[in-house]
């Protein structure tokens, strides 16, 4: 969906893969079509239902002999239930690889910040799959969502990603100010931007959802 | 087939792309299969054919409803001819889309270096495809391949990238001092580790075959 984020993912698949030599690497087929319609114009303002193109890409990695789907998009997995139904394959959740990756970094449970796109914090894909687990989501205000979450994921889809550190980092410094033990980068736009600038600043973990995701394919495969 | 250097072509191709939002990317699809038998073995030392995993890519892109294809493995395209005839999709040829970056770069003939593979230089494929542009192509010798080129390309194969840098910009600097105008970076492995450097230095321009194979698809796909 957002092509900056599904290629970086299979670069941090191949950059995380214990391999000596090509034949160590995993077998990989990516299908990045980024006219699948908006996510959360989808969900918050009646645009056109994604579930058909997400299903169309399911059925053509299945087609190529896949074992196992992962979608670096935050937001499809609000119709995580409709693509399980259409496939055999099983399919790795992006917020499960999130809540694998804040127990690796050694955040058991409390307060954590999740920055997403506004359709991903309005479907509560994290609070209701983490809150289960332990964790107290707090989100970014409506005035900062509109003002620095959304447009910073926008400069990374319009590939402006060095701009898209400063708001970006903003939201999650202000999550820290109110609490946040780490804040999960709940978009896979999102790292792209925040990794673009000096980001050890923010002084907290930061969950990038594009390595957990990866990690978990990998782990998946018998490869960690 | 370099499981980094596809991640890197794809990457490249967004980011190389005019694009305000999603939509605005190009629908695209990597066949990413790091089990292809090595090109270079195939070719010098009597290893498994290439060719059917190639030919089975292609099916595999073709049945995805592709409608051109770019293979970013310079090595490969010995078996251009072969794919070429297994398939009615148009294939992009690394060497032309090389050649074009030249031009884009303002050198229109002369002395160029040339480095790829001990697979890519014994085939023979940019000296035949090039001296009928007008370009003198020089390569490493046989001591500098073994010595510097090689274990390279194989440094990046293995994910180590930083420690890359200093023998293949060791072997451009030495094509350079032999007159070359320019070096082509024939194996896209050799993008991945010259960048991670201070390339700058090497003093002569660089031609990134990865870019200039997805250039040439924005080229294809009437977004240049």
């Amino acid at each position: 969906m957002g092509p900056l984020a599904s290629a970086q993912f299979m670069l941090r698949l191949t950059l995380l893969t214990p391999a000596a030599r090509d034949q160590d690497h995993l077998p990989a087929i990516l299908w990045s079509d980024p006219r699948v319609p908006d996510r959360t114009a989808a969900r918050l303002a009646g645009g056109e239902d994604p579930l058909p193109w997400l299903n169309r890409g399911i059925a053509g990695l299945e087609a190529a002999g896949c074992g196992v789907i992962a979608i670096p998009c935050n937001t499809a997995h609000g119709w995580y239930e409709g693509m399980r139904a259409a496939t055999r394959l099983p399919i790795l959740h992006i917020v499960d690889a999130a809540a694998e990756e804040l127990a690796r970094q050694g955040v058991a449970g409390g307060r954590i910040g999740v920055m997403g796109t506004a359709g991903t914090l309005a479907m509560r894909l994290y609070q209701e799959r983490l809150e289960g687990r332990g964790y107290d989501c707090i989100v970014p205000e409506e005035a900062e969502m509109q003002a620095l979450v959304s447009p910073g994921i926008a400069l990374v889809k319009a590939n402006r990603v060095a701009e898209a550190y400063a708001p970006l980092a903003e939201a999650a410094t202000r999550l820290r100010a109110r609490g946040a033990a780490a804040v999960v980068l709940g978009c896979t736009e999102i790292p792209l931007g925040i990794l673009a600038g000096p980001h050890a600043e923010i002084g907290v973990p930061l969950i990038d959802t594009i390595d957990a995701l990866a990690l978990s394919a990998l782990c998946w495969a018998g490869k960690l």
